[in-house]
């Protein structure tokens, strides 16, 4: 991921989680928990889109990732809208609209849209993510999920 | 709220957020949108539990605000599950789980926990929120919402 052409400059530690997020993105397309779960604080508390409510620790999140990389198409990308990241002193945190794309149009894993939150902290210098929260909103009336943002 | 009993000592910091999210709460509580809103910053990203996907400024987190508190009944409480509070520097963040309890136990907005992701940026001073992420999880299966924690 690159900044956006109009973006203000970023400070050191902002492009360091900018990076961040870059590698993870990069991890999970190359479909590698190891790469993945090295981001990652022993203690990350994990919201994700799909059920239970929370995920605590690494071992728990590991096991998610194994169970959902082979999910993904062989091929993806990510493209990435609206992210905003701010640093101060030892936390920073980020947001952002994302989906999968990729050549395979009709696959489960490409027809969503999902939003993130996510919070690294700088630990003995090395920045880790230490929560993440992955969802899409759903529609109080029909209790169903909505995957588009044409709404 | 109030730390559990077995929290750790908190710095002064992270008091002034706890005392935060405790105002945010009695201020739903109290239904006055005035008083919600004087936590927020004016740039406010909000990832909402309902559609749309996110809603970008104070003014627009108002109207959210002013439509939703007519749907909660008349005396309600917010349980508090699972806090996690961090800051260093000016930015603060926290997460936890939720839901809102009282006597009119079938009314529609006591039927779900919820999780939020809540992040402050201390500016002149003051801290504010800066975003909020509130959601529940989603079954891929079905499409439908999860709303208990029984799982």
């Amino acid at each position: 991921m690159t900044p956006d052409a109009q973006s203000p400059p970023v400070s050191s530690a902002e492009a360091e989680i900018r990076r961040l997020i870059a590698a993870q993105q990069q991890a999970i397309r190359a479909k590698d928990v190891d790469r993945i779960m090295a981001l990652y604080a022993p203690d990350v508390v994990f919201y994700d889109v799909k059920p239970p409510f929370q995920t605590v620790g690494s071992a728990a999140f590991r096991r998610i990732w194994a169970e959902c990389l082979p999910c993904f198409p062989d091929t993806f990308d990510v493209e990435t809208r609206d992210l905003h990241v701010r640093v101060s002193g030892d936390l920073a945190f980020a947001h952002w609209l994302f989906r999968f794309t990729g050549p395979q149009t009709d696959h489960p894993a490409l027809q969503q849209w999902l939003r993130i939150t996510s919070v690294a902290e700088r630990r003995a210098g090395r920045w880790q993510v230490v929560h993440e929260h992955v969802s899409v909103p759903f529609d109080p009336y029909s209790g169903k999920a909505v995957l588009t943002l044409d709404i």
